[in-house]
């Protein structure tokens, strides 16, 4: 059963609500293939995904203003275009690919899993990703949020704790009714330590290889599931 | 037809989407009993209302430091159980009945229109009503939101200019791609100031008598629709 003062679930979303590993690498070989470029785009991907991790490091930091992830996305796939030897773009087509992280393929179980975490529970986004790119996703691959909420609107990126906390109150809530649920250790760490519950969800193909998922729980996380409807079994979802 | 540049709509709440009105007066008149109090709830209903405009007007103004909607209305409903001569109440008892505005009732065609105009746009709030009002609002009276927006994310009340920009970029559009749905004409003109479209959407019964709605479109009005039915029918929508 829930912990009886949980009102809200908060849900990191690359990787945790959608694969964005396969569903970047093939629109990329899409692009690729439009443009006469080949190349492994898992990898491509890879590297597109790292440009993220640093750029809001850096913002985090102070060592960059703030940036909405669109423009974080778009630093690093302005140096992949020139490194993957791509032709000349229109303007208009480069801003429209790097838009393919609006456009990611839920898990099989996110959009029914959400939707019975709903019954029951507020259901909010809480991703990095700024809220365009979060509301156009939840269109594109059907997430039922109640509400997209964001980093943007803290302007602090997760880990930081303002992120968490400033969700948390535009809920209207105390932390420690809020469950944030990740696939990924470090963003539950720094949720327990904003002072809300944590549910570790495990995704083992979010890159590819299970060695590189988080697939063990630790003991300051309240929560351990294999997806969404194991997670909405344990809180007792019908 | 739709203008072609439109890819969002924004929705007051208050009176666009849902009938305050007779939702905060039954719930008045419930709390009443309970208390012990009788009055004419419709009237109570208002004088809560009068609370919300002035409220905000004072922030706007930088005569009050920012509060929430939730705190305004719990500002006026002081005021008015002293007025109203209701009995010594526990505070959780006054803050859950400060909520009633969380739980205000749709108009008949509020689910049904919001989803047809959801098929084809953006679909979001942009009351001033805070985060946590609005999303709770929502799954009480079904509305299926895109994103919930709120001036509380600008930190300015409508119709502020910077309230209708803020959501205009919290979606990543112009503001010219975004049109303003409102029963409201003072609304919409803040909203044309500030760059978006606009279209009036009359609720003769908003206030319990049609003269005090807003039934009359204006030229710098894009759409005038009498409900949204009606509205999605203009914009094409299936």
């Amino acid at each position: 059963m829930a912990l009886p003062e949980i009102k809200a679930l908060l849900f990191d979303v690359f990787g945790t609500v959608v694969d964005w590993r396969s569903s970047i690498s093939r629109q990329a070989a899409e692009f690729g293939v439009k443009h006469g470029v080949s190349a492994n785009w898992d990898i491509f991907a890879d590297e597109w995904r790292d440009g993220y991790s640093s750029g809001m490091a850096k913002v985090n930091a102070g060592d960059d203003r703030w940036k909405i992830v669109d423009e974080i996305h778009r630093d690093r796939l302005n140096l992949l275009l020139e490194k993957y030897e791509f032709p000349e773009i229109p303007e208009a087509e480069i801003s429209e690919f790097n838009k393919a992280w609006h456009r990611l393929d839920g898990w099989p179980d996110s959009t029914d899993g959400l939707t019975r975490l709903k019954s029951k529970f507020v259901i909010a986004s809480l991703s990095n990703g700024n809220v365009a790119l979060l509301t156009n996703m939840a269109k594109y691959t059907n997430l039922p949020w109640d509400a997209v909420l964001s980093a943007q609107l803290a302007g602090k990126y997760k880990p930081h704790p303002t992120a968490y906390q400033t969700a948390a109150s535009l809920l209207g809530l105390e932390t420690n009714e809020v469950l944030m649920v990740a696939a990924h250790s470090g963003d539950l760490h720094g949720a327990r330590a904003a002072g809300l519950r944590a549910a570790l969800v495990t995704r083992p193909d979010e890159y590819g290889d299970p060695e590189k998922a988080d697939l063990v729980s630790e003991p300051e996380f309240e929560y351990f599931a294999k997806d969404f409807h194991d997670l909405a079994d344990q809180l007792g979802c019908s």
